[in-house]
């Protein structure tokens, strides 16, 4: 149980990352219209959000570009179209997946970019490439964090394994990442001690990024943020893959320091994401992510459960069953 | 933190409630089919729930019968034709409420009726009324809750002194209701504490029925049975006033009892409950919930917006915030 103290006052070192471009994206491959990523980084202001992560900055090698709306690959110039010179409070972020980034030559120099923050994304098994891309960003000026991802599914040595080679690189963040969406508060409290332990030892901040398949995004935040967890992770109406993430506007309604204000984001959720939703974009909690969840497993079956527009929900739970 | 083996193992003592006639139908007027009504009886047998709550016990001098399904009034003929002898481990429960029910006529003796448990419902207020409709139903034979509601808008010194005089009282079960959805895991557990201590020095059980307007009614609920509480409120798909409640499918995939199986509710959510979202019928998450919640104030604001058809969730916002 935490203090009384802890929900009247605030710690000011908490940080809120809006990632609806970034997370919303995976639900309708990035087609995002200028004036809703215009609207969203005002809002944001507005709301006294302190990072806003526009996309992924993915290889255009890789992907083909025709095949994804232009956050995808957050160029620049197409942040620099939005944002100015960004003469604001709000920092501007974008991630980097491991194996699908051209780092070395799409990542430039942060005096040269509006971009503030990289974001990189890894499995266990990929961090010495995530630690050369960290100190590639780093060497380039940027805050880095390292959002290591599927940590439900991992050995508890490895996990630890890797955040001392991840605290002995010069990253500024350690992400908690609840892939599934299958943890419980008592899980992220623990999993908080663990990443706690290396963080103090090599000076580093805590983030979390959770998943809504169990309804337990925004109280799995505010757990962690209860524990000493300060970058946390919201997105205009809980949009994100497969059952969303931590509703934005729950997570400022909770917090407590007055520089955050809730009312912009409800302005623009009734501008913006009731048309996204009556366009046929589909994420949120449902059976499908309350079973893969459960079983610990990647959404994969369920969106595609979503996209088929299936209902047969005891059959799927058949399905996936087995399938483990 | 709870202890990792409270997750892995479970407590006997649990018990789970399921709340969907009772408050779904404050939804839809209690106007459910016969058939939904028995499949979700079976479905309740088979998922190994304990007690199904059928509806109020309410009072036909009060209330029009002509404007209600038969569920607000739950006349012990009614409950017969659904379960004949119920001879089953799962037990049954109606819901009376302090100064809408005519507990002294409608309510027989246990050994001549179907029903199991009576849940006396009452604000701080009316808890001497309350007492003498538990000393009524325990007189006749039932085992007897009694749910305190709108908690979070009473004072501390003033709940001390209701829980003092339901500790005298037969009552079995003290029930801590989150009525606006407005409590988070933290203040739960706080809450909890204050109601354990005069359970144990009662020696009474405690329950927990929670609301969903900041997505946090089953955090709330395994928060709540990770502190002692062993009466756990569920209703399929969360169905429930406004917000709705902690939804069994959640809770039931949480237990870790193996006479519990979440199986037969996703069947019957499949089944029955898409089919009422088709008609018409509207529950859930929605944030001009999260509004009422996040202010502490009764939902019914927020209800007659979601009648009305209303999407201007910032005009409503401005009006709520007035309106305190």
């Amino acid at each position: 149980m935490k203090e009384l103290a802890n929900l009247m006052n605030y710690r000011s070192d908490v940080k809120v990352v809006d990632a609806t471009l970034r997370d919303g994206g995976l639900v309708n491959d990035f087609y995002f219209t200028d004036e809703f990523v215009r609207d969203l980084y005002h809002a944001n202001i507005k709301a006294g959000v302190d990072y806003m992560e526009f996309g992924y900055k993915a290889s255009r090698e890789v992907f083909d570009e025709t095949k994804f709306g232009k956050w995808k690959f957050c160029k620049d110039e197409d942040i620099r179209e939005i944002v100015g010179e960004n003469d604001t409070d709000l920092k501007i972020a974008v991630m980097a997946d491991v194996g699908r980034c051209d780092y070395k030559t799409d990542i430039i120099n942060r005096k040269d970019s509006p971009i503030d923050m990289i974001r990189v994304a890894t499995y266990l098994n990929t961090i010495p490439t995530a630690v050369d891309m960290i100190e590639d960003a780093v060497n380039k000026g940027y805050e880095v964090s390292c959002n290591i991802m599927a940590i439900s599914n991992a050995q508890e040595s490895d996990l630890k394994v890797a955040l001392d080679i991840l605290g002995k690189s010069p990253v500024n963040i350690f992400y908690i990442v609840d892939s599934f969406g299958s943890l419980y508060p008592e899980q992220i409290a623990r999993i908080t001690d663990i990443y706690m332990e290396f963080a103090k030892k090599y000076n580093k901040k805590l983030g979390i990024h959770a998943h809504n398949n169990q309804q337990l995004a925004f109280a799995n935040t505010i757990e962690a943020v209860g524990d000493g967890v300060d970058y946390l992770d919201g997105t205009y109406a809980a949009m994100g893959r497969g059952a969303g993430n931590c509703a934005m506007e729950l997570l400022l309604g909770f917090l407590r320091n007055p520089k955050y204000n809730v009312y912009p984001v409800i302005q623009f959720i009734e501008k913006h994401m009731l048309k996204l939703r009556e366009e046929g974009v589909v994420w949120g909690y449902d059976l499908q992510y309350l079973m893969t969840g459960l079983l610990n497993q990647h959404p994969r079956t369920a969106i595609q459960f979503t996209k088929d527009k299936r209902t047969d929900y005891s059959e799927f739970y058949k399905e996936i069953v087995v399938q483990d």
